[in-house]
């Protein structure tokens, strides 16, 4: 499989992104082939966490959410971390970005607490996703189907529940990035 | 006003709870005369933090959620910080604690990410509250009115939003503690 030529945004809050859901589905996808872009919420350095709370890495920010736009992009990945989710969540430019991607049919990963964004995009409804198991109750009263899988595809939404699941995750969010514009997708958006 | 005789419940996650969203409640009810006692998930101390992420105290565990029943207390208080409140809203015996005082129809605090505890429980359905800005999608999508005040009550329900909120919301829980039982509590039991 080839990512050649295809463009991946990946997500970061200022701190508390999880690690190795962000460092291993970036690297994934970028060995693919694909150019990835960090986006986050601010220039410079952003803190990534391991466990949710103790500090692991840091790595620069390449584009600001502020100037980022989907149209740019092949596809987008959302990593966990609770406050790292929770701090993307509140971002109304992150919301309409990450909209945008299920507007026009591009296919979007999200492991872990990675789906509170989704649904403050109100893009879950009658779609089908995993998640920690703490975002389940969030995602069910937004309307979506929960599954306790490692990995679930429901046509360009590709979603897994903690760092354990990582190598599926990396392998399908590649599939799919490879199959480009699942238009289905753009149905719950 | 006086809480004597008063038994006032204060949960507390093995890590990751707001630090001033427990110490300054449990100080305004004992001060006030409630007995207040600290329930954990787990024996031994407990780890608070500061904006989420940076570590802050430690503070032993009166008890643990397992030998707790909503039918020895009063009152109950429920701190925020994002890991803290997602660790609380993971436990099953915490959520039928909580749900329990509003079967009981007894007043409850709770602040800032707080409110994802009442989501799981199912009991926000037809209430007004406030919570930190993240958990509104949350609160509304479980069917709950969400309203920006630094303290809302709501019949027994006592909600604010962040530390900043921490004076007003301790007056208010002090109240309605006193006032004792609200029948109207339980209707979203």
């Amino acid at each position: 499989m080839s990512l050649e030529g295809r463009n991946i945004a990946i997500l970061i809050a200022p701190r508390g992104t999880e690690e190795p859901e962000f460092t291993e589905p970036k690297e994934a996808v970028a060995k693919a082939g694909a150019t990835v872009t960090v986006i986050g919420l601010e220039d410079g350095e952003a803190e990534t966490v391991t466990g949710d709370l103790d500090p692991a890495g840091r790595y620069p920010v390449d584009r600001t959410i502020g100037g980022a736009s989907a149209a740019d992009f092949d596809g987008l990945i959302i990593p966990g971390g609770c406050v790292g989710a929770d701090k993307l969540r509140a971002s109304g430019d992150v919301i309409a970005f990450v909209h945008d991607f299920f507007a026009q049919g591009k296919p979007v990963g999200v492991i872990c607490h990675g789906p509170w964004t989704l649904v403050e995009a109100d893009v879950v409804k009658g779609r089908t996703l995993t998640s920690y198991p703490t975002v389940r109750k969030d995602i069910e009263n937004a309307g979506g189907r929960w599954v306790d899988e490692e990995c679930v595809c429901d046509q360009g939404l590709v979603t897994s529940r903690t760092p354990k699941d990582l190598p599926a995750f990396c392998s399908k969010i590649v599939e799919e990035f490879e199959e480009g514009r699942h238009p289905a997708q753009a149905r719950s958006a």
